[in-house]
């Protein structure tokens, strides 16, 4: 019970600063967040696992972005993630950006994070033949795509845990994609079978209030004085 | 009458040399020319302008090969097309790469002899939003995709040129994708509408022959020499 009164507290709070921060931007820009976070979703996430080219990172951010797909996790083993600004057009700002960088070896705890999140662990890999990605069943539950490095493809350990495997039809002499192209090509298909289903993929109300408070603070410059000026304004209110 | 006569001898020496030819690699390679020549079109093309970034150039190259689109224009007007071979993984061996680049501006000259060829002009630009990618229709004849630089798209002379214009769906804030990764998309589904459609977009018989004769050139050391001793041993060869 007191959880709850907490949370609703907190939830009207949020929505309160919400509406005085959409203050400090254009009425346009706020619309914008509107529209953009009707298409967002977790029930698609992506995984990239020591991908070390900049220009395919930066690439992959950006279709994940254009796409409406919020969580993306990476695994920095051997290579550091880095963005190529040019390639990745402030993707970035809008994402949520998950990385696992604190043992020597991320994958098998990061993938089983994901997993008790309640997403089955999609592999991409041109060796092993198994999904066709044009038959894939997107209704058997929320999905993160893993994908490995533009060499090697999957560690051992993450090919392990992988649930299930996925494929793209392929039909001439070279046997696979470049990595940022096969993201794309995978979310293209993935977001339009989504957007066509009855799955329930949209972000909750708290997920998408949430979210908007962070796009509205990665906006407005000196945000974190702003929210703070605000909350001492407002420490004595009385709610109801 | 008499240029049949010749094309049929001609046909028949092609189909020889190729016979002859393919003892210089091994069944399973000839094989496997035969499996990836079924999946070959010119139904669709690509014309690229002036793209300057390496990995975007080869990745480009990479996606038509593995979808089975033999040609590949390009305009260099300012930038020289170069590929990165570690990106494009030998995809352009197997590919027709027709440049334009004898001008000051090829752009006009280029789209004129591909529409020539009986090819509609389809423009990739998210400015202008005319055609949603999964309503285009694919059976109203040969499809050539324009697409332009990575900074500052198709040229006004590309745009005043084309017959249709295509748009991918976006959801995001971002307003565009990376340059290969819009190929790739567009290409996955037009290459599956096609496939699922009663088009004739096979290559024919004399294309075929072509295109083996090229790959095994191509594929067999010093063949130049192979094929001149062989012309050499034919030329009094009695044939009917």
């Amino acid at each position: 019970m007191h959880s709850l009164f907490y949370f609703t507290i907190s939830d009207f709070m949020n929505n309160e600063l919400i509406k005085y921060l959409a203050g400090f931007i254009t009425n346009n820009r706020f619309e914008r967040f509107n529209e953009v976070i009707e298409y967002r979703t977790r029930y698609i996430t992506i995984i990239l696992e020591d991908i070390y080219q900049p220009h395919n990172a930066s690439a992959v951010l950006r279709s994940c972005e254009c796409f409406g797909v919020q969580d993306v996790h990476i695994i920095e083993n051997n290579n550091k993630y880095s963005v190529n600004p040019d390639v990745a057009l402030g993707s970035n700002k809008w994402l949520d950006i998950i990385k696992y960088n604190t043992l020597k070896n991320n994958t098998v705890s990061a993938i089983k994070q994901i997993k008790k999140k309640g997403y089955r662990i999609v592999a991409t890999t041109p060796q092993i033949n198994k999904v066709n990605l044009d038959n894939f069943d997107i209704k058997k539950g929320k999905v993160a795509l893993l994908f490995g490095t533009e060499l090697n493809g999957l560690s051992d350990e993450a090919l392990n845990l992988a649930d299930e495997f996925l494929n793209i039809p392929m039909f001439g002499f070279t046997e696979s994609f470049n990595i940022s192209v096969t993201v794309a090509i995978i979310l293209k298909t993935l977001i339009y079978k989504l957007h066509h289903s009855n799955i329930i993929w949209k972000l909750s109300k708290k997920e998408r209030e949430d979210l908007k408070l962070k796009w509205l603070k990665n906006s407005i410059k000196n945000s974190d004085f702003l929210i703070k000026n605000y909350k001492k304004k407002n420490n004595n209110i009385s709610i109801f």
